[in-house]
């Protein structure tokens, strides 16, 4: 059997969607993808305290004070040094340079809280999806789980949900309808269906 | 008890969505709304059989022979002559112009194979909508039963209901899922919603 596919998951806050991809892990639904490592771009957010409670070694890369250039260069060392294969985005708030995403074709996931190509694209991050979905009166949004590529929201979609919107959703309503409907039931599904794809290619 | 919406249906062709609306309404789903018309702009489509068949009345209004000022002019004195106050426009192939649709604000509905705002707007019809989604990768797209106004698919969107795409789909398998699965289903369930609201308000 081939080994598991050596994956990161990248955070700037909370972690939800790190949480969901650590239970699904534990209960086994994720067998082809094996968190190494969870690294934040900043200190003390509680998604570095997930990856402790679930034993899994975390690092600090910090962003600010270094600014993009030297941020992708420390986080391209951590990641060599620790044999990444596959990076997960979750509710990472930077933007990948394409110098870097280049390095990492078809091996760096990212989910967007619409359905894409719907209300994605530059700008288009966190409430301000849910806030652009219901000023635009549709009744179904979702989750997309994609690649990331060069183009902000533009690399090849894995897996996406549906989500029916309420008369009465409110942008944070829906915000919290679409993580526990969608993000946090196609993300574990997609990363393993890209883990499994990368474990074949080996 | 107001009486029911005065309907037209407008069809150029086989009027699958019509038969699903008239089918409806024999099982009494659309109790808001009564179908006086079926208009087609073309003869001999199997749409008028369907009229027939349900005991509708049925009327050619010629659009190729005569261009769209002339089909206008004689559209609204059909209309008009039978008292219509909703119009419903089923596999109807032909844009009508800012001066009609200004006439009949929030009177008019169209339903569009995608989940609006992705794959619409000019150019996006038929199986062109089935094949761009597609070639984009998406894994779920679906309908939308909208408002028509003066912009191309840019009307208020009444309902809308997701269809998952399969990975061996082709345009064709999709529209016809499309179809089966969402546009007629959900195509008699918004007229109803749209007639009852302009029944209230009468």
């Amino acid at each position: 059997m081939k080994p598991r596919v050596r994956t990161a998951v990248l955070v700037s806050g909370g972690g939800t969607n790190l949480q969901a991809i650590i239970d699904k892990s534990a209960e086994g639904a994720i067998p082809s993808a094996e968190i190494v490592v969870v690294i934040s771009d900043r200190e003390g957010v509680y998604a570095l305290e997930r990856a402790d409670k679930a034993g899994i070694p975390s690092e600090v890369v910090p962003f600010k004070e270094t600014g993009r250039g030297e941020f992708e260069r420390r986080l391209a060392a951590a990641l060599e040094s620790r044999g990444v294969e596959m990076i997960v985005l979750a509710g990472f708030m930077r933007i990948l340079s394409a110098d870097f995403t280049a390095h990492y074709p078809n091996r760096i996931l990212n989910i967007h809280p619409s359905l894409i190509p719907s209300f994605c694209g530059e700008g288009f991050y966190g409430l301000k999806v849910h806030k652009a979905a219901l000023d635009y009166g549709v009744k179904v949004t979702g989750a997309t789980v994609h690649f990331v590529n060069e183009i902000p929201d533009g690399g090849r979609i894995i897996m996406q949900k549906a989500v029916y919107i309420d008369d009465n959703d409110t942008p944070e309503t829906l915000q919290k309808r679409v993580m526990r409907e969608a993000e946090w039931v196609i993300y574990p599904e997609a990363i393993e269906k890209a883990a499994s794809e990368i474990r074949r290619s080996k």
